[in-house]
């Protein structure tokens, strides 16, 4: 069965192809420099996660928050500890983060499912 | 010498008091259910501290970010894991995190000398 | 006829039991503290719904727009007594409210479709 | 004593009149219409700057927050009425609210001390 | 074929007319005020709609970014100086702007397709 | 006489340095394609500073603000056209800008009369 999950992640990659063949060098950097911003330094790579995904709940974007998810996911999260840092976005960013949280919860499931 | 950090302490102390005289539930428990936020759990309270700062980042507020760094800084986080974290913050932010960014070092390097 | 605030009112109930699930205090007591908000106080319930309304508007919110819509109808207010706090929203808030303008203003018509 | 809220009010005076002074036919049908939304409509003016004054709180900005406060005041707000309107402002907006909570109660603190 | 453009552009045409059938002074004339931001000026009309874009971006609000693709198209820019646009709305706003590069990507290449 | 806006940019270049001693090749790289983004392509420099200024006040930072009228200024904009970029921020982001076009306007005042 494909799930809303499954569409992010193919519109998403289909969609990084098409941006990827933009000629412009501001843009290719940002993407570099964006992936490298998760790459394991002075903290590793698995912590640096977990502050992508506060921070996509915090400013409220669901397609942020389903990559994030996804990245948590692979790097060894538990529920638990997801469930942590959903009650710091939570509680930082208020009620009008409740139906990312409720996307977020949903996300996880449906991550869940497909590793199974 | 008394610096804008020490000044933002008292400040903020003084009016978490007042706050605190006024006989409304709901804002005591919001009070309450902010400080649990950060207590150990499934997560350290060390990692959720780290998450708050990245949040405060994010959403660029200046008073946020010098509460987190000073709680950074009692944690335990090294220079370099703090700058690893502010580099997170200004990928997802963009450039409009820049000034939050030069408020934060400077915080940073005031919280250091307190200490020293 | 199904709409989307039909559509929307059973996804937000469903995620919500599947969030009560969780065993988080922090996440269980946002919830209860959430919905504290908006009880008869001071100001009345109704009054807080209408500032919960507004306060979702600016924010930018579609789901929180549609859940207190719904609360709003409910509380008794007025299409008059909504369009006037709409435009407080949107005079606030700038033209990047207008397309949730426009989803309140559908919402609006829905739950008042469903009620006669 | 000058406090800063004559500050801001000194201020927000002055510039307004610079502002004025701008032969931009935009800019000024901004301001009228800005003033226009807090008039008496289906809504009591009051009510209306019981919601700017929330839109202020968890869009974070001190000086609409200031002015808003002083209207409030002025409209015959009591400070049990404010506090629960505080209240849902930080509900919504969540812990990052709180700075501006602090603000808010002392710039009520410091309009009741120049009316008294 | 039907696009998601063409159904935003007919939704959005559809529910400013249900808005304009609202009796409200207010809302009529933020409409009106929009409108005649982007007409020509000290700055030309041409140069407001790429304001318009990137304030859109950067406030990630996929419907504006739609509105003014479409008008900066029916302006006369090139692919290239919309590129250049998006990679200042990239800096500014930062990854989270990122899902809603891929939709000005995606939307731009629907209106050169429905103009070919 | 030293005005505010000298204390920005001195503030402002003194933090840059410091900001530049980090040894941090995220935050390096970030730097350099922030100033990358508004030099000459597609688009000319001078039609990038002023997206940059509108994002900087839809977004509502003082700092970035100031920033970008000194290179508005520096570009050749005269006010008229930059009230009229100011009028574009003001509808696109609402009354919550106010306060940041009341800054903008004295900033601009300021850049004026250092010039003269």
């Amino acid at each position: 069965m494909t799930t809303r999950l499954d569409e992010f992640e193919s519109y998403r990659a289909r969609m990084n192809l098409r941006v990827a063949e933009i000629d412009h060098i501001g843009i290719k950097r940002f993407y570099s420099l964006d992936s490298g911003a998760y790459h394991d330094g002075a903290l590793s790579g698995k912590t640096k996660e977990l502050l992508g995904l506060v921070a996509s709940m915090v400013l409220r974007c669901n397609d942020c928050i389903d990559y994030h998810i996804l990245q948590c996911v692979k790097a060894g999260y538990s529920d638990k500890e997801l469930y942590d840092a959903f009650n710091v976005a939570l509680v930082v960013g208020g009620s009008i983060v409740i139906p990312h949280l409720r996307h977020a919860v949903e996300s996880l499931d449906l991550a869940r499912a497909k590793t199974e």
